[in-house]
Parts: structure tokens; C-alpha cells; sequence
């Protein structure tokens, strides 16, 4: 049975199986229930062809969810977690959102890789295997853990409640909730000053002991977290250098970033329990520090295994609901990685602004005013000292004003871009993690499909609706987390900027009221 | 004897006895008595020949005074005095400055009509008469009268004191000084609606008897205060309509110039007792305002015969004191014809940008607050309704600060535009009027040389450097009005543009303040 659906992002195919389309395309899809993540569809040219499911929305003409008729695709053999997840725009792409681009990300080596799959060998579950090994329901080894193929353990040294809070499941807070200063970032050298790097000041407040991190220390962790967690939008490390930027303003912004990527990394329950990162954070012994770096690399409750850690509530959980709620943050997400961008956008052309335009016009209106009191000065007879004084101390404010606008970025703008952009790349992330419950959402409904049709044992079909659930309640206390963090962000953000405002405009009130002041006796 | 000369402004010649040369550019002047306005001297290029002597300024090496000889120069005859004074930029060229471009305009006509008033016959005086019939030295009379050619007249009904002020000469204050208000400008129709036009109210202090006049009423009488007043500077009109403008704004701003023009009218010792200017004032009746209109026009102490009625101190007057006087006044105001068109430029910019560019960006940043915002409801478990309200108020707010500034030029930058206009078009006159003065000490000068020789009787040399008083004292008191006019106006206009500033900027802040106070709850 067809069903309309409108594309939420733009989609370029790159082989003949795939169809092209636009964002907002309406298109029709010919069985609703995706394989693999993919959705038979036609578009809007009427070219029939495989469609990405996450790109599209139902458009739902109530009351229908009767499972119908699907072919199974050739299963793939998993593949290796072996990459970071994020792509494309992480460094020095702050302006361009993956909720437009998203198709970028997957593609490029999906073209080559894609047909040796499909001739792989079946094995494991009796479900089919995504085709594309580049998923991230795949990749992240979600596929794997849902369907059964991840082995529990025979000891989980870590373990992550997720709880039920009142806006539904949620993280249990950490036992030991800290937070973490970064400060002072120094220059230091090594190899007798042939190589020369910044060193930050990182305290934690559990500890009060410091240590001293590089960036590529803040790389490093980065990685790892990359590689252990799923379902968790880890933020973004703030960019490598851009050329041509002055240094000290670099610095000084990598180290804001920096403040806001641990103020996120703290504030997570599970994030801010990581072994990886306790090492990072306490370990001040160089000896030390390569012994708990290589025991981090060599951890194995990462990626596929990291979901046998989670403690999940016994409430049932109504896969319809959870899906609706994900549809929900989907849209959500999207608009809120449009209007971030939208607002980086004008904050950053502001910022030009400030240190342009705004500047360069007071600046002018100052230059103009004492150009007048010069002439006023030429016929001596006449020359109203007191008058002149006023007019060219006027021009004179007009150009601090004008200087004010420039250095005022650094009070609120600043702030303003660095959290947007923490924003930028923990929405980056959804578009990921939404696929993987989108896609063990699709396992369970294969194998009850297959259970019902007798290829498949009923227990192995609830083993599947099983570790799905996992995977349900593990975004769901990820989506709120991001709402909670959001919420006090936001609101810290949007709090610093207006009293920043107030305060700059006052300054320049009082400036041109000392001023109107020298006219006052003439 | 030669000497160095700077030339003050650029000049094209138009003939070949004239020769070329830059703002700036160094000139030799072969002898630094002009004839009839001109001098003979050398541009930096080499060529020799003819260059308008208030073009230029002597660059003195201290102490050389003699008079050396001259070539006179063929007589022309007296011109009527037939045309306003203003050329060029009065209307709808508020952007150029006359005194870096007054070379345009003498030379358009005189090109034309130069070589016949060549041949033309000697009569009268002794002394040469100016070869430029366009010089504004001879179209005002202030040749004719200088010379004697200008017999006293009968009965002299007007008569105009210049006594001697802190400040030297000047205007003696009118006996009844009056203000003059101008408002209500109302749409009138005439032929049965087929003809519509503007009235305004004009409501002298003197009489608080309103009177109803049209631009056309403010543009007979100015165009009788340029046929009679030499030495004046004549404030000009308001521009005529440029075509694609608002009429509303138009309106008002006509009217808000028409103010200032006014101002400065019933400010002046002279214009401010005018018959004419008494009769635009007072009459209300529509016969008696032809008659008196016709009779205005018929009047004889105009121009040449104005000169007549100024009762002038009995102080000895240094003519080298006096022309020094005029060449530092000179400098002066070109210096402020030149900061005066710089802060137009600059006013104007800024009125553009209040209108476009800051309007545009506060309503962009507004606009992004505000789809942030809608973003935040979109997925409603954790739609956190105060802060998504106090976020869409800040992006109103913001909006709202757009339209402020947008509006703000109406309350300050446009009252400076006003000022600078009325400026603009007071130091547009001084260039001619400092040449009558220039014209009439080179008459002096020539006519004492004259006697010397033995070619001229004393008694009419005498006769000479007398009226030259008159022109020097006339001069001087219209200085010296110019300056305390300025002082007053500028003044006034720093002041408003300071209050109206801050007013501003408070109210932004008081918008912020509030917009924040929706935060603090949260």
C-alpha cells in the first residue's frame, strides 16, 4: 500500500538504485516499512527508487498501521566500528547544517563499497542485515546489539541507569556530579623551543587538583568517546585553527569553546562517568598517562557492547509512542538546527558589522564633527573656544563610540556564536542517532513479520523487541537530556547577551551625557 | 615683481588668455595687483595667462607692499543687474560644495559673451572697468557704485548702521526685532480641484497676525532679495520637489527648512527689515498683496543703489587690516563650506543605514530570536513555555529596536541635515562676496597708482577708497552676523542632536530592561 511522504532533506542519489529528491518534495512511497533504512519510493518526476527513510516523513491521512508486504533485502556481514561519527562540516564548516547536507556524509564511500556487500555472505540472525555498511545503525554496531549478535559479558564493570522522570526516561544522575575550570592557556615549548604549543589549566571540581592539557589531549578523548558511545550526542571539539587568524583572538575563543564543550561533558550523566575521561581529567603522571590511554583503547564495552551497559526501567514501552516521540524531536531538531544557523548567521554578520560599519559610521560622525570645530578655529576673531572645545570633545566621543561598537563583540556576540555553535554539533549528531532506533525500529517489525509468517522463532522475535527497547529508552533519555541542557544554556545565553546590551548602551548614554555637559554653559 | 600663489580651488580655463590649474597647485603670480579680478601668472605646467584672483591666495614671504605696474585693462560697460546670484548646486545639488567647484559657475556664459564686451566703449571713470561682466563684482553694481557711477539719489528712504561692536563692524540690531513662526502646511485646491498646492501658516511675532503663503510667495520674495541685497549673504530656499519623494516627508521637510530659512531672515539686521520681506509678512489682502507686490518690484535702492543706504563708523579703516581679514575668512570658510559638506555626507550615510542596514540587522537578529523560539515548542513534552515567551519577546524587542532606529533620523539627523543645508547655501554666497570686496581694493589701489602717475585727480581717488569703506564695512558687519549666527545655530544644533541621541539610547536600554525582567523567573 503507497503512502505520501514529504522529503525533510535534500537527497542526490549516487547509484541507479537510488532516486533523487528535493527538501519538502512530496513523494509517494510505495511500502512504508523501510529495509535497511531504505524506503522504496517515487518522486515527484515520477522516478521510482530506493529513498533513505530517515529523509522522509509519512504524511500520515490517520488511522492506518496494518504492517504490509515487504521484500528482504541480502544481508551484509556487520562491519568494524571504525570510525568517528562525525563528518563533512565538524571543522571549519560551522555555517552549513546536516540537516540540509546530510546526504553529504554517508555517500562518498557508500558508491564503491556498496554492490561487494550485497554479495556477502548471510549469517547470524535469521533478519537481514542493512545493506549499507556506512549506517549508522550499522556502524555504531546498534544493528549488531539489536539483532542479537553482541555476546553479553561475563562482567560489566560499568553500568548507566536510565530512569523515569516526569518528562518520561531519563539519565540517572551521577553519583559524583562535578564540574571542570579551564583557564590560563600558556604557551610552552618543547625540543628546546623548536616546538611550541598552548597548554590549558583543567580543574575539576571534585579533585581541586589541576593538570595540564593540550588540545590534541582534548583530541585524543574526543576520539575515544567517539568510539564508545552511541546513542549520546558527544559535542563537538570547538575547530582546528583556521589560517590567518590572529592567534591571541584564537586562543582566547578555543579556550571559551573548550569551557563550553566540558560544561557539557560534565553536565552528562553518562558522559561525565567515563573512565576515559576520569583519566583525562585526574592523571597528572606522564607514565601514568600512557598506561590509562593505551587500557582506554584497548576497553571493550564500546560501540555495540557499550549498550549491554544501560540499566533500562521495567514501564512498558509502546514502540508506536517512542517512534512518535522521535518523529517529534526529528522535526524539532531540524528547526532548531535551522534557526541556530539562522542565528549564527546574524550574529556573526554583526559581528562584522561592529568591527565595520557600526565603527567605521560613528567614526566618521566623529572625524565630521571636529573637521567643524577646525574650521570654527580659522578666524581667530571668532574662533568660540568654549563652543569648539564641545564640538571637537563630540567628535571625539562619536570616535570612542565608534571603537566602543568594535570591542563590544567580545562581551556578548562572542558568547552568543560559542554557544550556538556547542549547538551546532550536538544537533549534528541527531540526525545518527535518530536513524539508529529508526533502524532497530524496523528489526522488530521485520521479525515480527517473520514470526508471524512462521520463519522465525517467537523467542528470538522478542529478544529483538527486547534490546530495542534498549535502544528506545536510551534516546529517549538522550533526547531529554539535550532538552534539559538546552533549556539552561538558552537561557544563560539569551540572559548574558540583553545584560551585555544594557550595560554597552548605558556606556554610550553616559558618554553623550558628559558631553551634552560641555554645552551646557556656553 | 613675482610671487608664489596656492590656488584654493581647481580651475579650468575657457578660453586661451585663461590658464588651468589644481586645487592646491602652486602658481607664480607675475604681478599680484589683479586687474578687474584676474591675475596674470604661471601654472606649474608652465603656461602663462590670465587666473581670477580669488582663486588664489599669496604665499607671502613677509614684508613686500609696493605696488608695481599694472597693464590696464579695456573697459565694459555696467551690466544690469539682472539675475540671482545663485548658480549651480542651490537646487537639488546640496552635495557639492561651491567653493571646490565655483569655477563652474562664472564660466558657462562668459565664454559666450566675453569678446563683445571687449570692444565695447569706455565712458565714465578713469579707472578700468572689470572685463568680466559676469564677475559678481560687476553684476551686483558694487563696481558701478565703487566707482561713481551710482549718483546719490534724491531721497534715500531705507537706511542700514553699521556701528562698531566688540568684534568690529556690525549690523546695528533692527529697532523691532521679531521671530517668525511657519506651521500647518495644508493642501489647498484651486480651479475647482484641478490645481492642488501647499499653504503654510506664517505667523509674525510682531503682529501674531497669521498669513497664508505658497512656496511660490517664498520664492517671489527671494528672488527679490537677491536683486536687491549685495553684500548679504541671502539664505537659500529649500530645494524644489525631486521627483520620486514622499509627499508627506517631502511636505515636512520643506517646512522644517522653510523654519530655519525664516530664522535667519527675522535674525538679520537687514533682510529682516525689507519692505518687501514686511509685505510677504503682513499682507492678507489679495489686491493690496499685488499692489504691494508691484511695487516691490519697481523699487529703486536695489544692487548698486543699495549701497547708498548703509550709514557706515567714522573709525579709520586699515585697508590692509581689512583684507586680511577678508583672506582669513575666506579660509575659514571654505575649511567649513568643506566640513560642512563632509558632515552631510556623513549624516546622510547615516540616515541610510538607519533606514536600511541597522534597521535590517536588529529585525534579522530579532527574527532569528524569534524562530529559536518557535523551534523550542515543536517538541511539546519540553516546550518550557517562559522561556520560549521570553525569547519570542526578545526577538520582538529587537524587531521593535530596528524600527526604532529607523525612525530615529526623523528626531535627530534631520534637524542637522536642516542646519548643515541652511549652511551650505550661506557659504555658497561668500566666494562672490568676497570678491566685491576684492574687486572694490583693487579699484583702490588702481586708482591711487592712477594718481600717482598723475593720470587721475586725487579728489576722485579719494572718492574711490571712500565708497570702498562702505563696501569693506558692509562686508565686515556680514561677517561678523555670520559668525554669531553660527555660533547660535551650531550650537543649537549639537545639543539637540546630543539630547535626542541619549533619548535614544535610553530608550533602547529601557526595552532591553524590560525584555531581560522576563528572564528572572525562569
Amino acid at each position: 500500500m503507497s503512502v505520501k511522504a514529504r522529503a525533510l532533506y535534500s537527497f542526490q542519489s549516487v547509484n541507479e538504485e537510488e532516486i533523487s529528491f528535493l527538501e519538502d518534495e512530496e513523494l509517494l512511497v510505495l511500502d512504508e516499512n523501510p529495509v535497511d533504512g531504505w524506503l522504496k519510493g517515487e518522486n515527484s518526476q515520477g522516478q521510482r527508487g530506493l529513498v533513505p527513510a530517515s529523509y522522509v516523513e509519512i504524511i500520515r491521512p490517520r488511522s492506518n498501521s496494518n504492517l504490509t508486504d515487504s521484500s528482504l533485502s541480502p544481508a551484509s556481514s556487520p562491519v568494524e566500528d571504525e570510525d568517528p561519527r562525525r563528518r563533512g562540516r565538524a571543522n571549519g564548516h560551522a555555517l552549513q547544517s546536516s540537516y540540509t547536507n546530510s546526504n553529504a556524509r554517508y555517500h562518498p564511500k557508500l558508491h564503491l563499497e556498496r554492490h561487494d556487500s550485497v554479495s556477502s555472505s548471510r549469517k547470524g540472525s535469521m533478519v537481514g542485515r542493512n545493506l549499507n555498511r556506512f549506517s549508522s545503525f550499522v556502524r555504531s554496531g546498534v544493528e549488531a546489539f539489536v539483532l542479537g549478535d553482541v555476546p553479553m559479558m561475563a562482567k560489566i564493570a560499568e553500568s548507566y541507569t536510565i530512569e523515569m522522570g516526569p518528562w518520561g526516561p531519563q539519565w540517572k544522575e551521577s553519583p559524583q556530579p562535578f564540574s571542570c575550570s579551564i583557564e590560563d592557556p600558556t604557551k610552552q615549548t618543547k625540543f628546546k623551543g623548536i616546538k611550541t604549543y598552548i597548554s590549558y589549566r583543567v580543574t575539576p571540581s571534585h579533585t581541586a587538583q589541576p593538570v595540564y592539557r593540550r588540545y590534541k589531549h582534548f583530541h585524543w578523548l574526543y576520539n575515544r568517546l567517539l568510539h564508545k558511545f552511541t546513542v549520546i550526542s558527544v559535542p563537538h571539539l570547538p575547530e582546528k585553527q583556521a589560517t590567518g587568524r590572529f592567534e591571541e583572538d584564537f586562543i582566547e575563543k578555543r579556550k571559551r569553546r573548550l569551557i563550553l564543550w566540558m560544561d557539557h561533558m560534565t553536565s552528562h550523566p553518562v558522559l561525565s562517568q567515563y573512565e576515559g575521561f576520569e583519566h583525562f581529567l585526574m592523571c597528572a603522571n606522564d607514565k601514568q598517562w600512557k598506561l590509562g590511554k593505551r587500557r582506554a583503547e584497548k576497553e571493550e564495552l564500546v560501540g555495540a557492547h557499550f549498550m549491554l551497559t544501560f540499566q533500562i526501567p521495567s514501564e512498558h514501552q509502546d514502540l508506536q509512542d517512542v517512534e512518535e516521540r522521535v518523529d517529534s524531536f526529528k522535526a524539532f531538531a531540524k528547526k532548531m538546527d535551522d534557526s541556530v544557523l539562522q542565528l549564527t548567521h546574524v550574529a556573526s554578520e554583526l559581528v562584522r558589522k561592529h568591527l565595520g560599519g557600526f565603527r567605521r559610521e560613528f567614526q566618521r560622525l566623529g572625524n565630521a564633527f571636529q573637521s567643524i570645530s577646525q574650521a570654527f578655529t580659522l578666524d581667530p576673531p571668532y574662533c568660540s573656544d568654549a563652543l569648539n572645545t564641545a564640538i571637537s570633545h563630540t567628535g571625539r566621543t562619536y570616535e570612542n563610540i565608534g571603537e566602543m561598537f568594535a570591542e563590544q563583540p567580545k562581551d556578548d556576540l562572542f558568547h552568543m556564536l560559542d554557544t550556538l555553535s556547542l549547538y551546532q554539533g550536538l544537533l549534528d549528531n541527531f540526525p545518527d542517532i535518530i536513524h539508529l532506533q529508526k533502524g532497530a525500529f524496523a528489526k522488530v517489525k521485520e521479525s515480527q513479520r517473520m514470526c508471524d509468517e512462521g520463519k522465525m522463532e517467537q523467542e528470538e522475535a522478542d529478544g529483538v523487541r527486547k534490546r530495542c527497547r534498549t535502544v528506545g529508552f536510551a534516546l529517549h533519555a538522550e533526547m531529554n537530556h539535550f532538552h534539559r541542557r538546552r533549556e539552561v544554556n538558552f537561557k544563560e545565553m539569551m540572559q548574558a547577551y540583553l545584560q551585555q546590551q544594557i550595560a554597552f548602551y548605558q556606556r554610550v548614554v553616559q558618554q553623550l551625557e558628559r558631553t551634552l555637559h560641555m554645552y551646557d554653559n556656553l
